[in-house]
């Protein structure tokens, strides 16, 4: 194994044995990859994944469809590879004559001669139900547990690693956006200047996009989420970029709203606001902070300043492997910011014809933040 | 409500009524978004998303996640919306005064004054358990079923409308390679070519990348199913792509191996082979062939061939919305081929030290295909 996971593997089973669990299993699949590549550097195509690991002794093994044998053993620092049909593609092939394990299987493997009693499932949220089934129906008597914490408290705090393949990312979507803002002309559609996007990010040492990328140009600008159209770009009207390159397996965004030509000044007054508010957010964030905090104080400022009624949610979540990830900063949320948690400013208003974003990455340390990106926050008029 | 998904929505609800269901909770999430998509045109970005469909009367409702209801409004022909948590993003987070739904909420919604007892459940092998857990407390009593059949048995056949949209998402798969041929050189990495195809992609109108694009050079071509990474372009070595746009929510997949310079003979040699296998596989596909015959006949005449030890799977896989989806060709299928059925033949072939793939589009029709990609099915040396 490698040693970054050698260390992880060794605090998460810790972790399991202080939840009182006799071992995990991990989930992963196309969409979310984080948990399995944060513990083994497998990254599924296709098909989903899982990593079983025993709290005690034993050794790890990863589960994976029955056609990314070859893959995982080029990719996978956990050398024990089972195939099992519950990680297959989702249009459920059948593969006659390819061999494929049961959980009782993975577990003589993981934990021979141990006894397992209590099962911790990670990633509770993407869990299937072909898992959850085949679960039952081969361990009987095993008591299935969420226990997504005992591996998040592990990821929420970057190592320097981890951070510098952060800032690695994020200067990559910034050069993307470099090379937008050079290219972009009215009349390109927002789907075509994505293509830009995805162009520099790959030519720059990304591996991916760090998430759905977007340009929304007009009226669209006004969604928290969505895709980019063949909507073309216009003169004098909000274009909003959200930008995410990914390296070795960590994800950045870069978000910045702009405009070609002049703005109607109600656009531009609420797009300069948004600068402030995503400055003040940054402000507010420092080790020793309860989450919480950050939030209501950000909320309370924005409704004195009497644009309360242009905000949708904010202010910041984790940012990492994924480009959302735990912790999520809420009112309600009970945590104390840390040092080298990473969080996303994200800064969104919203009115009925348009919106904005700014969005840029933050290390926690203390009395502050160190920027993880900030060459583009700044006004763009083009 | 669109034309097209009207239609589809009246024969979804004769099959759930001929499979004595009296509704169906249809998922898609990021990875898999074409079930949901086919019937209502939304799809997801970071959330997932189920649409609930009663067999008789009422009215479908689409269910988001707590962030996308601008989006959702603006792309869904379904108009009645409710968000659930159970659909929000992977990291969980709680949303404090964001309203949300219950299924008891849905079926009210859905199918006012009926009794729900059975309800099926439509991509069974993505169905997450929070949704699962929150339908057995919701719903107590009702039963609920695997019904993939009811809605896939309507997506294999492929309307006029659908294999337009097939039709130029290959094409602009083709324009990628075209400009991917016309520009790689020894020395770029592997994800440097992927993002030209990016770029071409987004350019002449796909709205995402089909599948996982892929290039590899070297050793790697011997994977089945992988990611390409930095390593660099080589002369004189296999080089394989997989480039496939998605067009109006319809995937393609051309994949190609070449070489730029002279391959060793034994390379040359399977290289050689694979196409003559591949185009084998398209000359054995017409209406009314049972599919597990093509399996076996195209099995048969490989090992007659004497290179049965080079094969690990194909020949064929249903594409559609996704670019593998129902139905498999293998050789435990039970049915049928019928005219406009779609497939991509997949002629992969690998050894110790490399491998190759020739991929190409057909649509079934009476006495044999019609070819939706062919531009690249050809020997190719730079």
């Amino acid at each position: 194994m490698k040693n970054i996971q050698a260390v992880e593997f060794k605090l998460f089973q810790q972790n399991l044995r202080a939840a009182g669990l006799d071992a995990a299993l991990v989930h992963s699949n196309e969409a979310d990859f984080a948990n399995v590549r944060y513990l083994t550097e497998y990254w599924p195509a296709f098909e989903a994944t899982a990593v079983f690991v025993p709290a005690r002794g034993g050794t790890p093994v990863l589960l994976i469809g029955p056609e990314s044998l070859t893959y995982a053993q080029r990719r996978s620092v956990v050398p024990n590879i089972l195939k099992m049909v519950e990680y297959r593609e989702s249009a459920e092939p059948q593969y006659p004559g390819i061999p494929v394990a049961s959980y009782k299987d993975v577990v003589k493997r993981a934990m021979p001669g141990q006894k397992l009693r209590k099962l911790g499932i990670v990633a509770w949220s993407i869990t299937t139900l072909p898992v959850w089934m085949r679960l039952q129906s081969d361990l009987p008597g095993v008591k299935f547990i969420k226990a997504d914490d005992t591996l998040s408290n592990l990821r929420i705090i970057k190592s320097p690693t981890e951070i510098a393949l952060m800032k690695k990312a994020f200067q990559v979507s910034e050069m993307a956006i470099d090379a937008i803002l050079g290219e972009i002309q009215p009349g390109m559609t927002e789907l075509q200047v994505i293509g830009i996007a995805q162009r520099e990010i790959y030519k720059h040492g990304g591996e991916y996009e760090g998430h759905a990328l977007y340009c929304f140009c007009g009226p669209a600008t006004n969604n928290a989420i969505s895709r980019p159209t063949h909507n073309r770009i216009c003169k004098h009207e909000m274009i909003q970029l959200g930008i995410g390159a990914r390296v070795g397996g960590y994800s950045s965004s870069v978000s910045v709203p702009f405009s070609i030509g002049k703005l109607p000044s109600r656009k531009q007054r609420l797009l300069e606001f948004g600068l402030e508010a995503h400055l003040q957010t940054i402000s507010l964030i420092r080790a020793g902070k309860p989450a919480a905090d950050v939030v209501t104080e950000y909320e309370s400022w924005v409704h004195a300043q009497g644009f309360g009624r242009y905000l949708l949610y904010g202010p910041c979540h984790g940012i990492g492997m994924m480009e959302a990830e735990r912790p999520w900063m809420e009112s309600t949320s009970t945590y104390e910011l840390q040092e080298n948690m990473t969080f996303q400013a994200d800064t969104f208003f919203y009115d009925k014809d348009f919106g904005l974003r700014w969005e840029n990455g933050v290390r926690v340390k203390k009395g502050g933040v160190e920027l993880l990106s900030k060459k583009h926050m700044k006004l763009v008029q083009l």
